[in-house]
């Protein structure tokens, strides 16, 4: 069960730095994919930047559709959201090769991934880096949060399949939002 | 002590989503700012998009200058990092009011950050989304590594003074570099 999380908390779910799961749909058919390359660029509304590669089967749904899912996973999740990352959805129905769920979202296309803590909905706000960079900015139209899933651990990526788990939580008086 | 560290592991520092000091250097003035919005866009030469917003002083320099310095610092330093965060270049100098030692960099003005554990020396490849976001790609020139800190965890910021420290490492069969 998705529950609504407000468009202003959702940079506190993507500044960490956590793996995630992009999902894209073209021709009725959705791709998932495993992605580290994102960053925040403005808290409300969310503006969101992200490098898809041409490389990837997802590229061009993302590009003709200028729509995706931001799904973000736990730890429990780590060996999925790996062999997503490990094939590609030219070959392959990656939600059924994995046994994700895909849930309809509400503003766009592609699928919310059931087994995620958060999704957020994604529309391509911005291509002017994408030629040069494959860099996409994407704006959140709507973001959802799984409230039966407690204090997740996200991972984060150190290159070649060392993965780092979330730890210890500590409070530091700021200023910063 | 500060040695080399190839440019093609830069990414495995900053696809973790740590939070990072940046320093400037502009008319013989080093500043630092806490950032965490930034990402990998390109493995090697490694480039790097970060947000730093015109609020901000250390814009400013960065802007005109065209260089900085991206630092990681390790949980020990979290006080600092947050201290450094929480008050403007503009008043103060934050070097000596947070006890961090600026070093001299090799291809660029602004200093590197002794007390962390890896330093990036940076210049900007890409203004035009400066005007817009506040996005700036920047190419990492050279990089170096404190062989002295072992293991160091980073921390990762949720919003308002609430970090996630690195925990448990684990390794997963991945074809992802």
């Amino acid at each position: 069960m998705m529950k609504d999380l407000p468009l202003s908390k959702v940079y506190q779910l993507l500044e960490p730095g956590p793996v995630v799961l992009l999902t894209t749909s073209r021709k009725g058919r959705a791709n998932v994919m495993t992605m580290s390359w994102h960053m925040m660029v403005e808290f409300e509304p969310p503006l969101v930047a992200c490098v898809v590669s041409k490389a990837n089967h997802s590229f061009a749904a993302l590009r003709a559709t200028g729509e995706c899912i931001i799904a973000i996973p736990a730890l429990e999740l780590a060996p999925k959201v790996v062999g997503v990352g490990n094939c590609s959805g030219r070959d392959l129905d990656k939600f059924a090769a994995f046994g994700l769920t895909p849930m309809p979202a509400k503003r766009v296309a592609p699928p919310l991934v059931a087994e995620c803590f958060a999704n957020l909905e994604c529309k391509v706000a911005d291509t002017r880096l994408v030629n040069r960079y494959n860099l996409f900015i994407l704006e959140v139209l709507k973001a959802w949060r799984d409230p039966a899933q407690k204090n997740p651990k996200t991972v984060h990526h150190h290159g070649y399949g060392t993965f780092v788990a979330d730890g210890e939580t500590i409070k530091l008086k700021s200023k910063m939002r």
